[in-house]
């Protein structure tokens, strides 16, 4: 591993420019004019640097990124959406690992340094999803971190418990769950179940929360319930969890006290017209708010380009962020709200840290949310990816 | 001017691979082996051709595009941006000819090759903005075609309605309103000055407006009447109508076969989280629906690229468009739509048509919205701008 310093650049919550020393893939020193003999330099010329980006909730086994364009087929229910997605991802060689490999890349040109995705498990496709992203990621620069996840169904889909648990048993970092009320049925058992395994297995848990309105909300006090109850605080993440979009502020104020106390994370995709769950309200009660892409380019939806930059966009333009302390509010859920979800240790722009590091051309990091150029540098570990 | 063979695309609308002979600025032929002896041949290599992108709905006047990065400093409430638009725009040298001048050649390189904008006209700024667009647009490939538009209030500031006039005596091509009962405070009379202006100078009209729910659809009403009433079809617009996307899906019926039939436009930006009109529906319906930026990183918010394949994916995304078919209708809106809502003459890809054209590497429509990659050619008047 060959040392570096990264000259010039402007790093993320310093005060104007400094040098980063980069020394057996952590970062050594930070701050201006550094000097370090005989040592790599890339000079940056005042680009913004930010921490490796995070990709905190997509599905990388169901993509078919690097493919021809597949129209989509799906109707548009949920259930016809799963339906179709059972119906035809044999035919389409879903899960590949070419597909979940050439996305990776692009993730990692984009400066994305950690991926958390769910992998769809099943008694049909079985661990095959994921075998295909850990074969994918085993070839990848990027940090990927697993949810074993029932899209099918978890109780509704008899088999399917049985294999998350063997997914748990085999090193998968989470366990996932799926809209216990309105998709599995019976919201308590459901929670039992999955809240039952996280422990068991000392694993994380990320369950998806699609329900709305005061039903989600319900859900969430249940979530919340369970997470404190068990003291699982920094190992629970909900995502999408419409329904904090939809409740009224009051009722948004008392779960987001909630979500904070007992240690509850937030991921939002502010995927099409979907509710967008209130950023700068979870961020002032303390609440850890991360973002993702969802689906990639799959049989669910044709969007995607897998920028986390682009999406941190995503958030801020659904929520409305038009300050640039807001905007930077989006910056934070793809970078250090990501890193809190996910449990990175290490992570950061301060001595000590990983070298997960992104340089690109922004004046500041609202502008690298709302313009999102062009990455210039990548470093993984102290590794120059891309320069 | 050189003529053109455009060799081996795939236009959209046609089966298949095509060559488009481009002679005198015109489209002479399209079809499979057209041969063209000494013609210079552009090999498009199975890539997608499109007519030229139309931005119907922009405020050039107002952009900071191209300069530094402006921290927005707005109020969120209209009338607080009003205000910091009011107090702001002198001291950063808006309108600038430069800025426009370079927006416009950006919105060019994206293909795009006719844009209607909304020009701020009121006692302080005078005729300036119109005549700083002129300024920018005369040396521009781009037709750039002005709405006097009064943002700071019509009624409510005096004077302004003889600057308006005054505008269309000068030329502009279109008369503006904005919201005549949330902002104007006199919807009829409002409507009736504004109608009376389009009507006298035989101009086009396009309105703001944002007023929502039952407020919005009854001023959309009182358009509608006055359209009709007039016999001014085809010659008027209503932008962001974010009405139209909040009342029940009977009033959107209502009021969609109301626009048909009198001829009114409805122009979508997809901005921020605000309501989107219901594409679909009101294409059902016939209505013509056009789509454009909004402001492009002004003191009114940062965002926005100039592209308007861009635009297309944020109306596509909004409106839950995952098919093929339905991501069309945004891509049809940015084009058709558009040339229909501006009035334009000879505009797509058959024989006869004016040879504005763009192509670029997309397998079909949808994917050109959905993934919206670098315009490979642009041709304006059968001049190749870029290649």
């Amino acid at each position: 591993m060959t040392d570096v310093l990264l000259r010039g650049g402007r790093p993320w919550g310093f005060e104007g420019v400094a040098d980063v020393l980069v020394r057996d893939g952590l970062i050594e020193r930070v701050g201006p004019g550094v000097e370090a003999p005989g040592t790599r330099v890339i000079d940056l010329g005042g680009q913004l640097v930010l921490p490796g980006l995070v990709e905190a909730h997509c599905h990388l086994d169901k993509t078919l990124h690097g493919g021809p364009w597949v129209p989509h087929s799906a109707g548009d229910t949920l259930a016809g959406r799963i339906g179709n997605d059972l119906a035809r991802r044999a035919e389409l060689g879903v899960p590949s690992v070419e597909r979940i490999g050439a996305l990776l890349a692009r993730m990692s040109a984009y400066g994305t340094t950690h991926v958390r995705t769910h992998t769809d498990i099943d008694p049909l496709v079985g661990l095959r999803g994921v075998e295909a992203v850990r074969e994918a990621a085993a070839s990848s620069p990027v940090d990927v971190r697993q949810v074993a996840f029932p899209q099918h169904g978890l109780l509704t889909n008899p088999g399917t418990a049985e294999l998350l648990e063997e997914a748990l048993k085999n090193g998968v970092e989470a366990v996932g769950g799926l809209d216990p009320a309105g998709v599995d049925r019976d919201p308590v058992r459901h929670l039992d179940l999955v809240f039952g395994l996280a422990e068991r297995y000392g694993a994380h848990l990320d369950l998806h929360l699609h329900d709305g309105g005061t039903l989600g909300a319900w859900e969430l006090e249940l979530i919340i319930e369970r997470t404190a109850a068990l003291g699982l605080g920094g190992r629970v993440t909900v995502s999408h969890a419409y329904a904090l979009g939809q409740v009224d502020q009051a009722h948004q104020r008392r779960l987001a006290e909630g979500l904070a106390t007992a240690g509850v994370a937030i991921v939002t995709a502010a995927v099409y017209d979907f509710p967008v769950p209130p950023v700068k309200l979870l961020r002032a009660a303390g609440v850890t708010v991360a973002c993702g892409h969802d689906g990639i380019r799959d049989l669910w939806g044709p969007y995607g380009s897998g920028d986390m930059l682009e999406r941190a966009m995503h958030v801020a333009y659904r929520s409305t962020f038009r300050a640039d302390g807001d905007i930077e509010l989006a910056l934070e859920a793809a970078t250090y709200g990501g890193a809190r979800a996910l449990g990175l240790g290490g992570y950061g722009l301060a001595p000590g840290d990983r070298a997960d590091l992104v340089a690109l051309p922004a004046s500041n990091p609202a502008e690298a949310v709302v313009a999102h150029p062009a990455r210039t540098l990548v470093m993984k570990n102290g590794v120059v990816l891309h320069n």
